[in-house]
């Protein structure tokens, strides 16, 4: 029964129009002026393509819980800059050191070491004022929740704390999975679960929505390290649009090579599952986070 | 008249006293967790001491307003936290490469470039978390503005495009004036404002208050640039805390430079002057934000 729904349900149409709809509102809010080399640097990251996960998580969040998707368009930008500034800052030589990020040279490789910090630091201070700024139509309290749920997931306290962990564990070979989950519900995990949860709080949703959403979205973006973790081996550099077989090259130890491939694929379905009973009670409405869900497993990159 | 009354007032005991208060908000501000190195590193540097003027320009602001020290204090903290956040990245060997801040050894120093790069980020997304978590006593429609206020002064159009455009400059003897201004207004005068006008809206003020603030802000933030240029020439290690002769070194253009050490003593005060005008309708509610103008050229660090 379930599945037949999802079957339905026309998700590549789905994640096509609102990536088009994402891409459409980042492209308006960032606009070069002086000193061009700064906002061409922003608009070069956040503007490369990508998924745009978060934002299309945030939107259907919000839909889900019965808003707009005005209500949450800025918010789903914002997440967006947040993620790109995380990238550009994990990219960076005194970190990860990469070189290609979404099939394009790296913020720092084409604009210089100074300029990706600084154009990092940029577009996380923009969102935050891009979320006060632009939102319209819902009440000061609940943009208050969401930058207090954003701040959260970025500080020591979300993805810079799992940044931390994971450049400690590097090269050592005997990281044990609370650590390897530590990093990555807080790497990864955590903004994601905020980009469900803001969606729904900009909605107005009540605790019981916010609880089940926010159970979905910790399944979910585990899930998602999971396969990610997975296309690093089986992945080509053309689908990833990013250096594959990095986290072997850095030794580092993830849930492939604490599992194996196999065992992490039902993993990571067992997830998915997981996330998708949370929401089963919600009938039609729910179809869009299921699908997500879903896709979590099934991309190629 | 004025001068009478700013002499009755005991700026010194006033500014300790604040700065007491803030330092023991900031230290409560932080609880070191796992992974604790980050903790560390973000307690290290936002304890370091300092004059703490944003914060107690906030504070001071609030109470001008008719608001209370309480409402203001979470984004006190906050705009210390930001401005913490910048001298990490600005010291950075990719940016500054200084070894000395505040009278002890830079972040990257002691906790090498990766964490003191993530450092920064994490005291610039917890500032924003902290303003929208911990202030009690305040419609959240302020909030929104605070959030929308330090999002603007910390971004592209804030400390980030000034220290752009600072970078850009070093090495190029024909700087003008007019980038000069730009640089500045923006790495120091924008976060400078923003304290000012934050404390004020946190307060409830009128246009008319916010107006007169803002451009008795924007005079303090140009005089405090003029006299750190001038300190840099004339002042030593032990007085500053930082090394001092950087500018010089880095063949920077200053005020000092373009107008001479004269001149723009006189151009400071001139501006304190000025600030101090805007306030002076007031009465005695205005004395501590005027004696603090006093201060920003009386200053010897």
């Amino acid at each position: 029964m379930l599945n037949t729904q999802i079957i339905e349900f026309d998700l590549k149409a789905y994640l096509s129009q609102r990536r088009d709809l994402v891409d459409a509102a980042l492209e308006r809010s960032i606009t070069v002026i002086y000193p061009e080399v700064l906002y061409e640097s922003m608009r070069y990251s956040l503007l490369a393509g990508g998924k745009r996960l978060r934002p299309i998580l945030c939107l259907a969040s919000c839909e889900f819980a019965g808003g707009t998707l005005d209500m949450a368009m800025p918010t789903a930008c914002a997440l967006e800059m947040v993620h790109t500034f995380s990238l550009i800052h994990d990219d960076l030589p005194a970190m990860d050191n990469d070189d290609y990020r979404r099939g394009k040279l790296t913020n720092h490789k084409v604009y210089g070491e100074p300029i990706a910090i600084l154009t990092g630091d940029a577009l996380l201070a923009y969102a935050f004022e891009f979320i006060a700024v632009q939102t319209q139509g819902v009440p000061a309290s609940r943009l208050v929740q969401v930058v207090s749920k954003l701040g959260h997931a970025i500080a020591a306290t979300g993805l810079v704390g799992g940044q931390v962990v994971d450049l400690q564990s590097e090269g050592l070979q005997n990281t044990n999975i609370e650590t390897l989950n530590f990093i990555h519900s807080h790497k990864t995990g955590a903004l994601l679960e905020t980009s469900v949860i803001s969606g729904a709080i900009l909605a107005g949703a009540n605790n019981e929505v916010l609880q089940r959403l926010s159970r979905y979205a910790a399944y979910i973006g585990l899930a998602f390290q999971i396969v990610d973790d997975i296309l690093d081996v089986i992945g080509t550099q053309e689908e990833l649009g990013k250096t594959p077989g990095k986290d072997q090259q850095a030794q580092k130890v993830t849930y492939p090579s604490l599992w194996g491939i196999e065992e992490s694929k039902r993993k990571s379905q067992e997830l998915v599952d997981l996330a998708k009973a949370e929401l089963v009670d919600f009938g039609d409405k729910a179809q869009p986070l299921m699908a997500i869900a879903d896709y979590i497993t099934a991309r190629r990159k």
